[in-house]
């Protein structure tokens, strides 16, 4: 044990989050020590305050710090879109494009048979119930482009069939994108898409 | 902004610890927040521990939670043996190699006229102290074996020559190492310190 107890400690927590390894935790707390005032008391005041206040909205499963998500509570956000994501880092990377108006719906996870994850295990019978209730319109599903998204779009396609617009993102060349680095399934998706210039 | 204030505060302060950018930094905090209890909660303590107690030891500069560090105050490592490091984290990396068991100075970087950076900055003037005060008949000069870790290796040996006995890490190729992947530099000083077999 090259440190304190509680330099270990704090060591061998920073090792488990992830992207960083018992190397890159050592580094990172050297740097923590180094600069105590402007870095590791406000980490530390700041992590308590997220561990005291965040929770999930009750409605669209978002990361809060109250009950129902700033999102949700916002009523010029209730334009009758909906956007389904597969977790909260997704609905973020919507949000930093900064272009979607309407609200979101997190599923938290994708249908696995394998690992006995159901609608129920993924809010997926509150997505139904605000279909209604907020008087929802179009359902966009933005859920990733692997084989467990797609099942998971169709599952929910199909319950929602007939009830509402459902619309799904877009599959093509990424911007900045380039066609020798592209896989083949990008590639003959983009073809099939192809639009007249 | 994506996410609540606190979050977000959260996610720019972690952006700042080495090795995460933006991106990494809001995927450790999301997994912070799913792991509330078993990482947030424990993490934002040890860090308002480490916060409250880390300092330097006085004597030789490592990182401890009291005046002076336990392996300055273990009397056991009194061997007369005292290993120059240019910072804590090669500290932590000898003393994780458990092969040393004398005291470390640890000056805290390299001498550097570019950076206005003289031997009252290093902690040398301390050093040179600690030469007849603890009794030291050795100086292992363990400096990074750079341009600045040897320029600054020179300049202690000088400031002791006659006082101790000097040695430096041996060079040569790393255990594991394969020849064809090594740097010039190392390949000529494992062959100029070649041994008979």
């Amino acid at each position: 044990m090259p440190a304190n107890r509680e330099i270990e400690n704090l060591i061998e927590l920073m090792a488990k989050l992830p992207g960083l390894g018992p190397r890159s935790a050592r580094r990172a707390v050297l740097h923590l020590i180094r600069k105590r005032a402007l870095l590791l008391t406000p980490l530390a005041d700041a992590m308590q305050e997220v561990a005291a206040t965040a929770r999930e909205c009750l409605n669209c499963g978002n990361v809060a710090t109250s009950d129902i998500c700033d999102i949700c509570q916002d009523n010029r956000r209730a334009n009758g879109e909906l956007c389904v994501v597969e977790d909260v880092a997704d609905l973020w990377a919507m949000e930093r494009a900064r272009v979607f108006k309407g609200r979101y719906h997190v599923l938290g996870g994708t249908l696995s048979a394998l690992d006995a994850v159901g609608p129920e295990e993924l809010r997926i019978p509150k997505l139904l119930d605000r279909i209604p209730g907020e008087h929802i319109t179009e359902v966009i599903l933005a859920l990733n482009a692997t084989v467990e998204g797609q099942t998971t779009a169709h599952y929910i396609a199909d319950q929602l069939e007939g009830q509402v617009k459902l619309t799904s993102l877009a599959q093509g060349v990424p911007i900045g994108g380039e066609l020798d680095y592209l896989d083949d399934g990008t590639i003959s998706a983009a073809l099939r898409a192809r639009k007249e210039v």
